[in-house]
């Protein structure tokens, strides 16, 4: 990985004069644009017996801001926006910042909301845009969902761009996941290849919060006050019964991120699983075993499980299935089943209580600290687009926005490393075993 | 039902004078202690065509309160509370209330918590009761659940009588549903039958407010609360994207009171199903098709359903089912299949979201008004207690505390009327037809 | 008082069939509507020693909801809606129930907004109407205060009525207090004296809770879940310092409803001061003393008072004041002066936080049970109208809808009686004296 | 400033192995422990013409966490907790985080909370110090404020080192701001001055956010959404009344990010009054110019001012008053005057409301995700103490833990800079000028 592949694409001179007045005349008169040669170090962990000359991935990234000079005249200047992908608390804060930030900093007066996620593009789904404007958009961040909707797939790129180019969008905004932005990339490469001055900015949207080189994901927190909530509930009916059990389920299909919060912000939880770590039900140091355990000594055991945890334990457990049944394909399920199955044969009384908050998580309204950075987000998007930005990601990073190239971002995925400081407070609060084998 | 049939069987005649100090100069002396002839009339409701004697229900309930004579002395009463059944917004409230007003108003100095129901009085679960005062039960109300414990079961009469007994309780608060106060009943006549001068008084716990003779059971405002969160996550999910059907289930067994209630106060519910009123799946106007014409018409639709609804259908399935699987005991999960299996035999595009938020609803913080209801409740079931009345339960009815004989609540249960003014309110809210068929 | 006092005026006959189809086929046809010859009775607390006919406050009211015939041609309607006075949790609730149920249920099409109270009818102040419809209410309910905007005043009435006639209204709703209500009736009679056929039907809005024959008024338990809030956080305070006082005024001006109502549910106030008890700073066993003695054993108080408690303190206080500086008008800033004057001069140490929530409480979102309220408040509202009611309130009493000539609502207040039982569970719950003089 | 200043100060050699068992097989043994030559990079903003390592302000941290080898014998310490100054939520979390891991993780059994501040050390006040161990701290985290009470002073270091002598105490940790750190400096100098083998870890507390080195101050999230609240119900009353204006002050004596983030949070802020930025109030460009102009095009006004903003104006405003009266103290209160006065010389009629929530955001409970903060800074001060390091701070940076010399945070303060993005992004959101002169 070399500062290369982090050069973000531009579609050409910036020669226009940015319409944004910053007028403080006791600053210099152009301090709160960005120069475009600011930079952010991506790694800024340093070993220091060794040079930081020597890091291995010293990489420096784009500062995100309004330029001075801009690309786009804002007269003519068709935007787009489309959501994508499941639901995420802050969805309609970006819309509306969005919106907002062309209108108002930069005087655009045609934004077209697409409907329906890349869909609203394919005629044969007929779904009409929304003409988006301030008031529109007033309210819209009190509400969770998208006001545009939402729908998976369609992401049929050359008719996309088909519809890009009937419609004369020159820019387009496209808020969603990993799909959405490996899309999106795929959008402005065949407009590039059509030579179509339109400008990509993706706006990246992921609950569980596995976006490479973004720190963290909008609706994330509000993610973790909901599950704290859930986690809350599960405890109080664990504690409630004799040798009770909560088990909870959320959202975390490759990373336990929202998981590992979770844990830490209500610290009542007692065995916490995630995808980045393995753990066997039978064994010596199983869970069941340490369950079991737990119960004998507190009465009560609250468990909070990533969805995509134990996947290897469910396909074994298909195979083992003889009878040809189909796989259990929730984990949720899968593990009350187990957990069961066991106590049972153990003779533990107990009493288990599942709980599976998933959906009223994602279409939750976003915590006020999700909303101001969604508020950055859509502004920062809005300056990367006026400024002919093309085929990155807005994203925030060591507390600064900056440009990241989609091409990078979706190269890998962000997890939990096991071996760091995020997953050693985990274990310290739950105080399981560190491998349950 | 006569008037006898309301009257409060008491242990004894009052000749202590009550230790609460009502001394309010400018007021008659006694003015804050209630007469036992103070009485509250059950039907308020008249036709003024014909003379309100008449009336077929007159029924006069004894008003409830702190009388200027009690019954026991304060220093030789070792009470007792219980709490059974599932979970319900302001057990901890009740509990809270009942030791802080034996305490405070009368100088009670033993009160005991029988823990996890009444499995706590039989000796084989060895389950160890929880000596109570004001510092325990300080910040009780800020947690959900119940700091006793609960179960279900456990209702063996004679050997919980001999636990009474042993422990030498003289007064017994049990809160629970109808099963718990029916136990609590028989075990009033089984004390009565020893000879024992014990005080049953009930508590009615029942977050379905399915009660008789009782208004408004406590954590039922609550779970209104909770109960449209869910609903408004649902609506956000369904509207979020085209076709969209958000399905939540509530509690409800034997009625819809919660139901009705959720969807009077969120006015988002487009189909409200109760167990009182029937329904049919597949019929000319029945709800399958009218789901579908909602869809056609509006691109999304909510249902609430309560647990207790459509069973009829469930059971007709289940005949129809010549491969002998198990019926399908979750209503939810059942109109989830059949309108899966509906729309796509009509080639109707959709993405249905299931929403049981049952636990989240059971196990949280009681709102205020909850609060409010479970501290009166509790202070009046200790003035009725410590007045030596026996086999009752403490009820608000038409805003005024009464006592209740258990024999009368347990009797018949509080259902929504059909043809009544709150179904008629669900029916103008969600406008769905009045007879799906 | 007799019962002819509480007769309903009617415009005329009702000749019209109600456009409303109820129709369940296994019911009588006509059961949901409500005949006019239904009653509940206003006083059902009986003392059994004397026959119930003789009670002294036999009262009938007559029962709220939809009429088989009607007085309106709903084509010919056109509805106004008005807002006054100070805001109060639920306005937008009731403001979409009157619009959807004029709308959805009489396919009346023509409703009208006043906009900015009485004002908003005289021509000087220049507000326009807001033309209402089901999409313009969608979704007011979530957001607190008035779409229609409120204010105090302009109850000129023959220039209302000059506005009545000139937009045509033949329905008007008056959402708003006792002054509102007065305005109402004024506006009813001097319609009847022109001739007008104009329905005027009064909406009852008072957060405190005040207005007789109105068993609870909306916006009051969302206003007691507020101001609950203000006294946890006063009570954290008090206990987080050494001889910590946290001292929460909130609205009350004529009565301690919300003032008792808070107390029931937090529990950890140590004084409740409403306007209806008077008390003493000074006596032997007066406030400031009392005050002091629970410093001196617990370290820390909490003090809940209505704004208008104290009135008479504050007069004297101001006569004493020979200077001649002007009365203080705030029983908050009054108390925390007189307290801390007396503190030093006793030389106990204190620390002392004022919390003042008012405004937070008035405009906030409507709790569920509140928007259930307003909900059927509304609906019961146009109900009453349709049917050619007019000079009559819609109220809730003893947990039926009814209808009360507003002559006889604003003819008394309604207040908290000190020998009755709320305030009975006030002092127990803070055990402050009963008489603290 | 170099490196050196931030070099941490250490009681002594760590030669103790950690008892806190890290074992996953498939790792390094050791790479949860934290290598002391780990570092963080203080600040990574370059310009990419410039080679970083010219860049003026390279400064390394170093890196929290578990050390493998500590200082102290867990069998012989004797930890102290003190929390001193105004309440901040998440104070119980620290708490809470400090006891457990000192209890589950290193073994240490003797831990006393130090009540009411550093006035809890003087013996003139009597205030006992608190038994600490995980069943106190199990629930505290649900409260606001601090268990163990607080004061503002008392920071008399002799006799409180006296007290950590007399107590023997071997860690302290002083939770608390600028002004209370300052003492836990110059406690650990009179400590090693007398040879004293004690480690004093300061944990910022600010809801202000403005200790320099320290990224975001725990309760800063928490105040931000309650800020959030009280703005909603300005903009609500403002928007309810014709020409209203909501005034809101909040807490941010030397700094406006409390009042920032909120602005960006609701966006319905029309202007944002910090300390860091002037303004005048008659200028041709002047704040109530510009409120008047808001006014007249919009009828509604949103004013959200930082306690410490406008100081200046004040004391002008002091100086003019001939009269010789007191200067006023509170900013809110002068705008209001200065509001009043002005539109009332305009003739503007309006209503203005004036919300003050201080209280309720300093003692309100944790959000989650300051409770994740909380608990992971407490972990880390413990890790700290533990490993012998003294005088300094825990703190995160660009998402890392990390040690800071109390000596650097204190030297100056962390204020907006009137010249930055988050500057910018409240003027893009307000749209107020950007000087008002």
């Amino acid at each position: 990985m070399t500062e290369k592949d982090f050069t973000i694409t531009k579609l050409g001179k910036c020669i226009r004069q940015s319409p944004i007045k910053y007028s403080r005349a006791h600053a210099q008169k152009d301090v709160r644009f960005i120069d475009d040669n600011l930079k952010i170090l991506y790694n800024n962990s340093f070993s220091s017996v060794n040079d930081e000359l020597n890091h291995p991935e010293k990489v420096l990234l784009e500062k995100a801001g309004p330029r001075e000079h801009i690309y786009f005249d804002p007269e003519m200047v068709h935007a787009g926006i489309v959501t994508c992908g499941g639901l995420c608390p802050g969805l309609n804060d970006v819309i509306r910042s969005v919106v907002r930030s062309l209108w108002y900093l930069y005087g655009v007066r045609k934004i077209s909301g697409i409907t329906y996620g890349y869909k609203g593009f394919l005629p044969e789904y007929g779904y009409p845009a929304k003409e988006l404007n301030p008031d529109v958009v007033d309210q819209i961040q009190e509400t969770g969902g998208s006001i545009l909707g939402t729908s998976r797939g369609g992401a049929d790129i050359p008719r996309i761009v088909d519809a890009l180019e009937k419609k004369k969008l020159n820019i387009l905004f496209t808020i969603g996941g990993d799909g959405t932005q490996r899309g999106a990339l795929a959008i402005s490469e065949e407009a590039a290849r059509r030579g179509l001055d339109i400008s990509i900015i993706g706006i990246p949207k992921t609950i569980d919060n596995d976006i490479s080189y973004v720190s963290k994901s909008f609706g994330f927190d509000t993610a973790v006050e909901k599950a704290v909530d859930a986690v809350r509930t599960a405890h109080t009916e664990a504690k409630s019964v004799h040798n009770g059990i909560g088990l909870v389920k959320i959202m975390g299909r490759e990373s336990g991120f929202i998981t590992a919060h979770t844990t830490l912000a209500i610290s009542n939880v007692n065995f916490t699983l995630v995808p980045e770590v393995d753990f066997s039900l039978d064994g010596e140091n199983g869970f069941l075993r340490k369950l079991e355990e737990r119960l004998a000594e507190k009465n009560h055991a609250v468990i909070l499980v990533a969805e995509g945890a134990g996947q290897k334990l469910m396909a074994e457990s298909a195979l083992k299935d003889e009878s040809g049944n189909k796989k259990l394909e929730d984990i949720g399920l899968f593990l009350k089943e187990q957990i069961t199955e066991y106590l049972l044969s153990r003779k533990v009384n107990f009493t288990m209580k599942y709980v599976d908050p998933g959906y009223m998580i994602r279409a939750s309204v976003a915590a006020s600290i999700d909303s101001i950075y969604c508020a950055r987000l859509g502004a920062h998007a809005v300056h990367a687009a006026m400024s002919g930005r093309t085929a990155m990601l807005i994203s925030q990073w060591n507390n600064a926005f900056v440009h990241i190239p989609i091409s990078m971002a979706v190269s890998k995925r962000n997890l939990i490393d096991p071996d760091g400081s995020l997953w050693r407070d985990v274990l310290e609060s739950t105080q399981q075993p560190d491998d349950m084998y």
